[in-house]
């Protein structure tokens, strides 16, 4: 709308979604990348699908919330 | 030394390790980051730690080398 201010105009063209998101960089050893790209080449997924899968064991490991569990209570934040 | 091309003069500055690293960025939602934040706290690690070892529960779930074993063949490939 016309009476929008710039930043309700950022708001609204990022979304809830987006500004749930926080970016992590993982820094891998060429080795391990490298790995990891043959094994999401033959399992036809993402690099960044392990990535999620990986935190999610890590989580299970300790008897964590899985990823899922995280998400679907997500909007109860 | 004078006699290094600017080329030269990169991979100097740069050095073997630098160069052996790949990013990759891992998108996470809130909640998840917020576990991660939390778990990074309590065990007193990075919350880089975590993208590493879900990545090894990721090999090692699949019969994969582990990163050590990955990193000390390294110089080998």
């Amino acid at each position: 709308m016309a009476g929008k201010t710039e930043n309700q105009q950022k708001v609204a063209k990022s979304g809830s979604r987006k500004r749930d998101i926080v970016r992590q960089t993982a820094y891998l050893p060429k080795a391990v990348h490298e790995q990891l790209r043959q094994l999401a080449f033959e399992e036809r997924l993402k690099m960044h699908d392990y990535l999620i899968e990986g935190l999610d064991l890590v989580f299970a490991k300790r008897g964590l919330s899985s990823i899922q569990e995280l998400m679907s209570t997500r909007m109860d934040k």
